[in-house]
């Protein structure tokens, strides 16, 4: 019996960058073309799996590291994962991508909003919140995010749409012949 | 593209009542066959998933409740998965149940092999500990299990040996149609 291969899509940016918009056109057209989709989206993540973990830097890397191997054991079985997480720190998400790699593929994509444009959406209020102190160790304002060193992919979450955004991906999965060519 | 069954076996009993051997000769024969598998053993999960948590009531659902939802989600791409956990709550693992079989078979096994036996075996020396109370909330001796209200499956961990075990649950997988018939 044949199996499709497994991947795990990572989305890692800024809150409001626009991770979970795209992520979920992007699993809608997944699931659209008859693949399953697990989706690890901070907030479920956060819930599921890391209900007691707090936001210090140790914390964050082991919230990440579970992701990385949840995604991991998915992707050995021919699934596919779409990753929605801040996950500021270069060397947590290249041990993600070190979790998944041994099953399948990894796709880092850093969704490129500038900081800029992601306080001046503050769609969850958050950045406002950050700012006068009452939320701590919030990335982009009290705690680093460290641009990715080796994104598969970098999509605009400030000038293009997340539709856009999400056909990039769909393409590059394509590219790298993990979704069947259509062209 | 065809895809194969999802399943999820989850094998609970006390400690040292054989479930990580027969769960190690399952995996070795599914695998055998071709089938990949996801190993949630009980040390693996504290590991990788509940690093944080301890003992008492509340963190061992959270554990089991982790754990059925990573089973859920490999269930759901046709993964196959076998959990071997104390889990001595029944609640817990009907919870596990609830969380699988939105996407696919759980067949829950009770190794049912007595304390008595577990005890005087010891292989890890874990009883004694128990006893002298340099453990505490030791599922059998100072914590309570709860037998299964409504396994699929019950297997002797006491008189029959881990081979045989490890076969009455493949075929239980046969004969529901999860594993293809040899015969």
């Amino acid at each position: 019996m044949t199996t499709r291969p497994g991947f795990t899509v990572f989305l890692t940016g800024l809150s409001g960058a626009g991770k979970s918009t795209i992520a979920d056109i992007l699993i809608e057209q997944l699931e659209a073309a008859g693949r399953p989709v697990s989706t690890l989206d901070g907030d479920i993540v956060r819930e599921m799996l890391s209900s007691e973990l707090t936001f210090t830097r140790a914390d964050r890397d082991l919230n990440i590291r579970r992701i990385g191997w949840v995604a991991g054991e998915i992707t050995k079985h021919g699934g596919a994962v779409v990753v929605a997480a801040i996950a500021p720190y270069d060397g947590a998400r290249e041990e993600a991508r070190a979790l998944v790699d041994r099953h399948g593929a990894f796709v880092l994509v850093y969704v490129a909003t500038p900081l800029a444009v992601t306080e001046k959406r503050d769609v969850k209020g958050l950045y406002a919140r950050a700012r006068s102190g009452e939320i701590t160790q919030f990335t982009g304002v009290s705690d680093v995010y460290e641009v990715p060193s080796a994104p598969d992919l970098v999509v605009d979450g400030s000038t293009g749409s997340p539709a856009e955004a999400a056909q990039q991906i769909l393409d590059h999965l394509t590219e790298r012949r993990l979704l069947p060519d259509r062209s």
